[in-house]
C-alpha cells in the first residue's frame, strides 16, 4: 500500500520497505547506522555528507553508496523518509526540502537555531503532512519513558516538585560549534523537553542562575557551565533543572517527580553491577560515560518508533517529540537565558507573544 | 575546676557533674530527655513548663523536680546549664536571663524570631562569655556532617552545585504556631544552616519560588507549601534548596554536594534493611516517618557536644551552630521571603545591611 | 506487687523497680551498662567480676558497687535478676546459682558448653519458675526482627530458600579462649539461632563443609574459619550459612528467605549515608567493624525486652531466645562439626537421640 | 585470505565474510537471530528445522533460505560456520559432522547428555582444527565477565568464598525435554561454568542437596526444583551454588566472591532504574523476566566473540567456553546428581576416573 503525499508515494503499513536518506555522517549518524542496520523492513538509499571520507565511511557500514551533496541524495530514486543528522545550521532548510518532497523527517535537534526557523520548518511539515520526529532521544529511554508513562497514570496523584539532574563528563571540545543560546539551547534543551515530557504539563515562567566554573571558553564566550533553572508550571507545580558541564563521575542524568500521593525517580543505569567493598567501602562501577553508551538501547526505540510512524501505524510506546515540542523546548531555553541575564522570573508569554496556532496544541504533551 | 562566669562558678573539665535545668516540657523537650538520661556527669536541677502536668511528667522520667515557672528553676541551686525547650516566643527573653546568670545555653531553634531578638540575644552571651549552642541537630547525624567533613578535606574539589531536598510528611497541624516568615523561617531554616554547614560557605544572593498546593491553612495565611531557593554561594557555586510540606513516603532529607573532582551525596537511612521482593519489584521498608526517628542518633550526639563545651574542653566531632549560625540562617530565611514576593534574585546585603561584627566571623562555618 | 519465686519475692508489674545484678564486667557487660544507664525502673544493685580494676571501672559507670566474687554480689539485698556477662566457663553455674535464689536470668551465649551443662542450666531454670533469656542479641535487630515477622506473617508463602550469610572482621585474638566446638559453637551459634528465628522451624539435617584458609592459629587447634552448613529444614525447605572469620570489608551479616509467593532479605546497615563518586565509580562508607557498633541498638531492644519478661508483662516484639533455643542451636553446631569430620550429612538426631521435654517444645520457635 | 581446514576453505581475518548455517528455530535461535542481523561481514547461508513453518518464519527475518535437513544445508555452498540451536539431542551429531566438514561450531548446551558424547564430540574437533565455541552465554555479560576479571586481576586477593544464586521464574513447562541429569544437568550446568570461570579453578569435590518443593513434575520425574550444591576448590576455597525453579521476583542471577583482600559482586540489572515511593515503601521495577530480556546484550558479544576466533583473530574480552568447559560442567553436574543421591561429599575423580587429555588442559579457565 502507498499513499500520495505531495505527489510522492510513500509505502504505509507494517510490511513496507522504507526506504531510508541519511543527512550527515557524524557522530550521531553513526550511532543511527547501528540501529539501522538491525532494523527490518527498510532499504537505507543513501548516506550525505560534505566530508566525503565519512560519507563513504558510514555508506560502507550501511551497505549503501556515498553523497557529497544532500540535494543530490534526495533526487534518488525510493526515499521515502530522511534522517538529519548534519550541522545544526543546516537542519531547517532540510527539514523545509525533505518536507517539501513529500518525505517523513526524523531530525536531530535542534529544528533551527531560532523561533523563526522552527516556525518554518513546522509550517513546511505541516502542509505536506509528513512525519517529522525530533531526536528528543531521551523519551525512548526506559528510565524516563517509565516515569512518564508512571506520572501519566495518576498513580503519583496531583503533581507537586520535578527535578531534572544533568551533568556533562566534560565541557564540548574548542571545535565544537558554539549556537547562540549557549548552554540551554545546546544543552539544556533536551532538559526543558524532559520536564514537559515528564510531567505532562507546559511551563508558564522561569527563573535561571548560571555560573562560569569550569571552562575558561564558555566564559570567554559569556556563557555558563553550571546552570540552574526553576520551572513554574501550569498546574502551580515547581520544577528545577540543574545542569553541569563538568562531572568527573560520568554522564548524569536523574528525574525525580514529587507527587500529592507517591514520589517516583529515576537514576544512571550502570554498565554492569559489579560492586567491590573492602576497608574504604563498597565500590561501583562508574556510571556511562557519555550519551552514546548511556542512550545505547534509547536509539533503536527511538528509530521504530520514526519507522512505525512513517508506516502510519498505531505506535505503542511513548510519545515521540514532534514539531511543537521542539518548539516549546527553544522557547525554554530562550526564557531561561532572558531570567539569567535579567535576575528575574520571566514569563513564558514575554518570549512567545504571538505563538502560532502549533504551540498552543497539545499534541506533544504526554497525558 | 571551677570558672568564675559573672558570678556564676560553672563546673569545667571532663569530670565536673553539670547541673542542668530544663526549659520547656513539650515534644522535643522529651526527645532530649532520651539524651539526658544515658548522659554521664550531668544532673537534671529541674524541668519547668506552664503545663503543670507536662511538667511533671517529664520529671518523672528524668528523676527531677517539676516547676511551672521558669524563672523560678533558674533561681534553684546549681544551675550550671540550661536546654531551653519552650515556645519559640520564649527563646530569646529566656537565652538573656540564662547568659545574665552565668548559664550556658543550648536553645532550639529560632534563636529569635527577629535580626533585633537574635542581635540581642547573642550579645547577651557574648557578654556573659557563656556558650551558646543552636539546636541545628542535623549537624549531629552522620550523613550530615560526614558530608560536611568531606566538602572540608579537599577531596571534592572546588564546589560547582549543591543541592539539598527536604520534605516533611505532612503539614503542622492548625494548632502549631505560625511563625512570621513562614515555611522559609519555620522549615527551611534547617536547609539554611545546613548549605552553610555542609559547604563552608557564605550565601550572597538568593532567589525562591513556591506555590500553595498542599495545605488550604497555609494559603490562608499567606503562606505557601512548596519551595525552591537557589543560593548564590560566595565562591560562585550555586546551591538548590527544595522543600516540602507533604511527602507519603516519609521524612526526606538529603544532600548532594558536587565538586569540581569529585561528587558526593547523602540520602536517607532506612529503619530496616528489609526488602520484599515479587512480581511487582522490590520495596524497601518505608523511610522514618518524622525527625524525632530520623535523627534518633544525632540528638544524643548534640548534647554531648554541648557538655563538651560546657566543660571548655576540646570539641571533636562536628561544629555547632552557634549565635552567628542562628543569625545567618535568619537573614536567609527573610531574603528568601522578599524574593519570592519580588519575583527577583535578592542580594544578602539588601536584609542584612549592617551586619554587627559577629554576622561577619567565620567561627560558624565549618572549614 | 511482688510474686514469690522459691521465696524470693520478684517485683512484677511495668511499675516496679527491678534491682540487677551485673556478672562480668568485660566487653559484653560494658556494651550493656550503657542500656543499663538509661533503662527506666531498675536499680544496678552490683558488677561482679574476679578482675577487680574491671569490676570497679564498670560499677562507676554504673553507679553503682563493684565485688570481685559474684557469689557475694547474689547475697546482696535486692537482686531481682542477673545478667550473666562472665567467661563462658562460668555461665551455668551462675544460671543455676541464680535461678536456685529465685532471680530472673539474662544470659550470654553459650548457656553451656555442652548438652549436659545446657540441661542442668534449663532445668534449673524451669524448677525455679524464672525467666531465662539468652543473649541472642540479632533476634533484636530491626532487619532480623522484620524479616522474621516478614517470614511469620504468611506473606513470602511456602519457606523454599534459606540463606544467612556471616563474617567476622579478623579471627579472634590468640588470647580469646577456643570453646570446644570451635567456629560451628563459637561464631555460628547465632547464625544457627538467626535460622531458626526467621525460618520459624527446626532443622531436622545438616551438612557441613569447611577450611582453615585465614588462620594458622585456628588450624593449629584444629578449627576452620571458613565454613558453609547446609540445614535441612523440618518442611522440606533448604537452607545454607555460610561463614567467614576474615572480612576486610567489615562485619557482614545478612539474611535471605525465599517463599513460593515472594522473597525477602536484610543486608547491612550502613553508619551514614554518604556515598562519593569519581571517575572510578561511587563509593559508600564502610561496613560497621564489628558487632558493638553494627548491633548498637539491638543491646537495648534485648534489655527491654528482658525486663518485661521479668516484670511478667506482655512482651510485643522478636521473641527472645530461651533455654529451648539456647539447646536446639548448641546441637546444630554439634551435628555440624560431625557432618565436617565425617563428610556426609548428619541427622540431628545422631546428636540429639533423647532429647528432654524442653528440646521439643515450640517455645523457642518464632511461629 | 583463507585457509584450509579438511578440505574446506574457510575465510579468515577481519574482513572476510563468514558463511553462517544455522541448525534450528526455535527460541534460541530466534535470539541469536537478532545478533546476526546486526552482525558485519557475515552471510547466513540457511536455516534448518524439521518444523518446516519455523525454518521459514526465521529464515524470513534473516533473509536466506529454509531447510527442513540440517544435513543438506550442510551441503549448501559457503557454509564456513554454524550454529547450533538445535534439540539438545541433535548437538553431537551435528558437531562431528560441522567438524569433519571443517566448519567452525557455536554449539548450544549441553554439547551432549553424556561424557560420552561430549568426548566424542570434542574430538571431533581437535581432528578438524575447527573452532568449538560452547553456549554458556553469561561469560559475555558485563556483570559475569567483570567479576571474573576483578577476581583474575588478583585485587580480590586469595579466594575464601564463592557463592551463585540462580533462580528460573517458573519451571519448565510439561513440554520441555527433560534431560538424564535433571535440574544439575539442564538448570545448574550454567552455574557449574560460572563457578570456574569467574574463580579461574577446578572443582576437586562436591557435596548436593536438592528438594522437590515447587513442581509436582519434576518430583514425579525423580528431579528436584531447589538445589544446593557445595564446591570444594582447588586452593581449598569453598563455593556455593544454590537454585530455584521458581521466583516470583523474575530471573534472578548473582554471585558474589569473597577474596581475603577485598569481596567483590554481581546483581541483576534491573530493566529500568524507576522507583516508586510512598508509605509502603519504596518499589523497584520488576526483575528481567528470563534469559531472553536478562541477557539481551550478552548474545551479541558472544556472537561477535565466536566469529572473531573464526576470523583467527585476536580475541578480547571474556574466554568462550571451550569443550573442555563444557566437559568441566558436566562432570559437576554427575557429580552433584550422585552426592544428592548418596547424601555424601563426592570427590570429582569418581566420576571423572580417567578423563582425557582435553579434560586436564587448563585452556577453558580464566585465569
Amino acid at each position: 500500500m502507498t499513499t500520495a503525499i505531495n505527489g510522492n508515494s510513500v509505502p504505509t503499513g507494517p510490511s513496507a520497505t522504507l526506504g531510508i536518506a541519511v543527512l550527515g555522517a557524524g557522530r550521531i549518524a553513526g550511532i543511527h547506522a547501528r540501529s539501522l542496520r538491525a532494523a527490518a523492513g527498510i532499504r537505507v538509499v543513501g548516506v550525505a555528507d560534505p566530508d566525503r571520507a565519512a560519507a563513504e565511511h558510514l555508506a560502507t557500514i550501511l551497505g549503501t553508496r556515498p553523497h557529497e551533496r544532500w540535494e543530490a541524495l534526495l533526487e534518488e530514486e525510493g526515499v521515502d523518509a530522511v534522517m538529519i543528522c548534519s550541522a545544526s545550521s543546516a537542519h531547517a532548510e532540510q527539514v523545509v526540502a525533505a518536507a517539501a518532497g513529500g518525505r517523513h523527517v526524523f531530525c536531530e535537534k535542534p529544528l533551527a537555531p531560532d523561533l523563526a526557523g522552527v516556525d518554518a520548518a513546522v509550517a513546511a511539515v505541516e502542509r505536506a503532512g509528513v512525519v517529522l520526529h525530533i531526536g528528543f532521544n531521551r523519551r525512548f529511554d526506559p528510565s524516563f519513558s517509565g516515569l512518564a508513562a508512571t506520572m501519566a497514570s495518576g498513580r503519583l496523584g496531583r503533581l507537586l516538585q520535578l527535578r531534572i539532574t544533568s551533568r556533562d563528563p566534560e565541557p564540548p571540545p574548542p571545535s565544537y560549534p558554539r549556537g547562540p543560546g549557549g548552554l540551554f539551547s545546546d544543552m539544556a534543551i533536551h532538559d526543558f523537553d524532559v520536564a514537559r515530557f515528564v510531567s505532562g504539563e507546559e511551563v508558564v515562567a522561569v527563573s535561571a542562575a548560571g555560573a562560569n566554573l569550569v571552562d575558561p571558553l564558555a566564559g570567554a564566550a559569556g556563557d555558563i557551565d553550571v546552570a540552574t533553572v526553576t520551572l513554574h508550571l501550569a498546574s502551580g507545580a515547581i520544577g528545577l533543572i540543574e545542569c553541569c558541564r563538568q562531572s568527573t563521575y560520568g554522564y548524569d542524568q536523574r528525574v525525580e517527580v514529587h507527587g500529592s500521593d507517591a514520589t517516583a525517580w529515576s537514576t544512571n543505569p550502570l554498565p554492569s553491577t559489579n560492586v567491590m567493598a573492602d576497608g574504604a567501602g563498597a565500590v561501583t562501577v562508574p556510571l556511562h560515560r557519555f550519551f552514546p553508551e548511556r542512550y545505547e538501547q534509547a536509539y533503536p526505540a527511538e528509530l521504530a518508533a520514526f519507522l512505525a510512524a512513517c508506516r502510519g501505524g498505531e505506535v505503542s510506546g511513548p510519545a515521540p517529540a514532534r514539531g511543537t515540542d521542539a518548539r516549546a523546548a527553544l522557547v525554554l531555553a530562550i526564557a531561561a537565558q532572558r531570567s539569567l541575564t535579567e535576575r528575574r522570573t520571566v514569563a513564558i508569554g514575554e518570549v512567545d507573544g504571538a505563538p502560532g496556532p502549533a504551540a498552543t496544541a497539545t499534541e506533544g504533551v504526554a497525558s
